[in-house]
């Protein structure tokens, strides 16, 4: 509800300047901060809670996929990569590294001691494949060890020019996926089920939709044979991809000299892929659901689900107001939600109720309950739901329940709650895609006004030169190649951008 | 028990060599391995599976204080150390510089691009008090904002010139906590409580006894004003510091601008703490708890508590025994253990049985479980604990047992499990400190033999050039002061080092 009348928690409003809100969530939720450091930012406890919900759930899945996590090292050695010419050229331009190991101190200031340079510099890994490659090719011998499955949780550095919180940092924190096989079907296999976790991970557990689909031959990772890319549509219409993952063919295999002996005897080489998601995914979250005054925290990956917010005023009533919020706050640490206990916080900061609840509803705890004297009289709970934070009037709706109530239903709230996210981000994707357009001038129009949403194209899959024609006309118009839906209709027309006949449907939109 | 007649799994024994013995555990049960990058291993999965379960069950006592986590750059500008003197004249000969962004390709090499030198370089975080401190101004403005409590789990650099995997690596991954208080007082405790939390973890998950004490003046954080550790004890006699507890002080506080306004209007400096364990604590599990046939590993950190092993024969009798086995698999994960769902693995690799139960042996898997076409048509499993691999005869000592009864006993087995490791390292422990020695002669014959243990001996708590004396002399004696412990007797003779009136009783040992 956006009434007008309505003095929202935060100073910009997502009508007003979309990337100004989007650093005033970011802000005014203590999500992260900038550090002082170039291009890298520091995640506060309630981002970080949020990316600890992230892994954790994603953790699971991936462990059920038979997927061991192990850990490598941070530097990678220039030799690594000029064993992959593809990989190296799409990677080159970004990397920090290391020169030196000791610092001295020269005239007064510390500076790189010249005596510590290291003969070979080490680059901070951008992504690992190279180093786990080395990896893989002692591990495997025999077809009986694949398919190797490994995934490391971990930081990767890529110089970017242009930071943006979340979205594009120096350093960032992400899992990546790596595996070998035996061929390429299982490999290919293997890379689509990493996708659809990705897809059915940010459906469920962040309630945002996402088109799964396969990157045109511009946007592949460096080396691989296909990328696949999970594509969700932020609240101004622009697109976030939110998830990759390649299949990398022989060529990683043949660099590091991943083979395996078959069951006939005979020395073959492994197919590859990787896989990986990051913190970019909270940016993605607050896009999709963040509302003028604040996060509106999907309950699955919500650190605490419920906050309990005392109204103290200094006097007797305190000790029994104290003593009954801990009362709730055990008893709902004991309720399930989503088959985990329910993550509830009684908030004891010694600040006023008033500004510590706008707190909450900035960083979007999905209930916020306020408990004062009345209440405790009463034996009930004043609740507050996070997506319906105003009532027709543009008041707080702020709701009276029993205590016993309100313990007995919050599960079911909580459920609600992360399908009415889900549900009304899902209208606003399918509200948001045309697909009625079939030539250039018709698919430069549609986005010529505010939050164009994406336009579905058919086309002829161009490559090489012919496609760099294509991706060069729509830069020129701020558009990009996200994916081709694999659910996307068969293509029965002429290609939007060479009239030839077409043969698959892609998307089109602006990005992030 | 070491029947000579037992053919041990290694290929060496601790008796032999400890150290390579400790080189093949790592290797034996894939815990780690070296990477091709100097300095910084590989941890494969069953040791990053102890890892996860370490930071699990440690990450549960940190929120349970009240703790929060956050996430800090691995890059931390140079001039964020030159504020704290002393602090960098402690880690500055250590440490890895990134000095430029970009690789280019000159004269056909990749190189550093002499066009991408950063214009101040950046070091890679040999630990976080500097970049944290930067935080903590802006995050602390008001006695409200304390205790600010935060911990972080990652990774950090520290250059090393002789490197052991798990115990000396170049990188190696931790959580360090850091604190900012009103007053010494509490600052002081919140050191004590993370000490007093290493303490119980390292008793409880990792069934390691250890001494708590103060680190003498010589072995302070560089920039403490005390600094608190636990040490363990090694089959060898060695002493391993597991963990470490520091208060700062104000010196941090001062260098960052760590100030707050106190109940009174005035600004103050704050009181800060750090403390951190690592991957380290993996190394001290192995040498304190692995025998000639690898790791065993305490139930409560294995990645695997039981692990079942099929006898198949590539027939018929095989469909029945995968079903029972899978049967077997379902019931145990639903027992709980430790107030956790048991963690079982059906391993259905296509090896055969016997070196498949061998690769657990040297895992340290607690429970190993195999089933053959008898288990299965008696309705029996035969079990194998890894902490009683052997009967009197020196033959493995599996035990038949009815599949219901193993797992109506798995929990108690594996408590016992625990406790057993716990009751025979702190056996070894007591009976290996000599609390009689009196003077120098003796202290430096009481390390004459092997695997010498350590001596508590009196002294008089020298600081500055004298404390430089004994640390030399203990030196040539390639002997080191571990700590004071905390539940030491007091002293009441002379100064083992220079005659003078005891003030307290400190260890001396051999250490890694």
């Amino acid at each position: 509800m956006n009434s007008p009348n309505i003095k929202h928690a935060l100073p910009i409003t997502r009508a007003r300047d979309f990337a100004a809100w989007y650093q005033a969530v970011i802000s005014e939720a203590d999500l992260a901060e900038e550090s002082g450091v170039r291009g890298s930012m520091i995640i506060r406890p309630w981002g970080y809670g949020i990316w600890e919900r992230i892994q954790t759930l994603m953790d699971a899945r991936i462990k059920a996929a038979g997927v061991e996590n192990c850990y490598f090292p941070l530097f990678i050695p220039l030799s690594f990569f000029e064993k992959e010419a593809a990989h190296v050229d799409g990677f080159a331009k970004e990397m920090a590294v290391v020169t030196h190991h000791r610092l001295k101190s020269i005239d007064g200031k510390l500076a790189p001691d010249p005596d510590s340079k290291l003969e070979e510099p080490l680059v901070v890994r951008p992504t690992s494949e190279t180093v786990i490659g080395q990896a893989m090719a002692r591990w495997v011998q025999s077809w009986r060890d694949l398919p190797l499955l490994t995934n490391q949780w971990a930081n990767v550095v890529r110089w970017e020019m242009r930071t943006r919180m979340f979205l594009r940092t120096s350093e960032f924190l992400w899992q990546e996926g790596h595996t070998a096989h035996a061929n390429e079907a299982d490999a290919r296999a293997e890379t689509m089920r990493a996708l659809e976790m990705y897809r059915d991970f940010s459906e469920t557990a962040l309630a945002m939709p996402v088109i799964a689909g396969e990157k045109p031959e511009n946007e592949r990772f460096p080396g691989a044979v296909a990328t696949y890319s999970i594509e969700a549509m932020m609240q101004d219409g622009k697109a976030l991809q939110a998830g990759t993952s390649h299949y990398l063919g022989t060529g990683f295999a043949e660099a590091a000299g991943i083979k395996y002996q078959d069951q006939g005897g005979q020395q073959a080489l492994c197919h590859t892929t990787s896989w990986g998601v990051s913190t970019r995914m909270i940016g993605g979250v607050i896009m999709v659901h963040g509302d003028d005054d604040g996060l509106r925290c999907p309950p699955m990956i919500a650190p605490y689900q419920v906050v309990i917010v005392p109204m103290l005023r200094d006097n007797d009533e305190d000790g029994p107001i104290i003593a009954y919020c801990e009362e709730l706050a055990k008893a709902l640490s004991e309720v399930d939600v989503f088959r985990e206990p329910l993550r509830v916080l009684f908030d004891r900061k010694p600040i006023k109720a008033a500004p510590k609840r706008w707190s909450w509803v900035k960083k979007g705890a999905p209930i916020i309950v306020e408990v004062g004297g009345r209440d405790v009289a009463g034996g009930n709970v004043s609740v507050l739901r996070r997506d319906r934070l105003y009532n027709e009037a543009g008041k707080l709706a702020a709701t009276i329940m029993s205590r016993g109530d309100f313990i007995a239903e919050a599960s079911v709230m909580l459920n609600d709650f992360q399908v009415a996210l889900h549900h009304e981000a899902s209208e606003r994707l399918a509200a948001n895609i045309r697909r009625d357009v079939t030539d250039k001038a018709a698919l430069a129009a549609a986005f010529d006004g505010e939050k164009p949403g994406w336009v579905e194209v058919e086309w002829a899959k161009p490559s090489g030169p012919a496609l760099e024609a294509v991706v060069d006309w729509l830069k020129s118009h701020k558009l990009t190649l996200r994916n081709v839906p694999l659910d996307a209709a068969a293509a029965s027309g002429t290609c939007v951008f060479t009239g030839e006949k077409a043969t698959e449907r892609v998307l089109v939109g602006r990005s992030y």
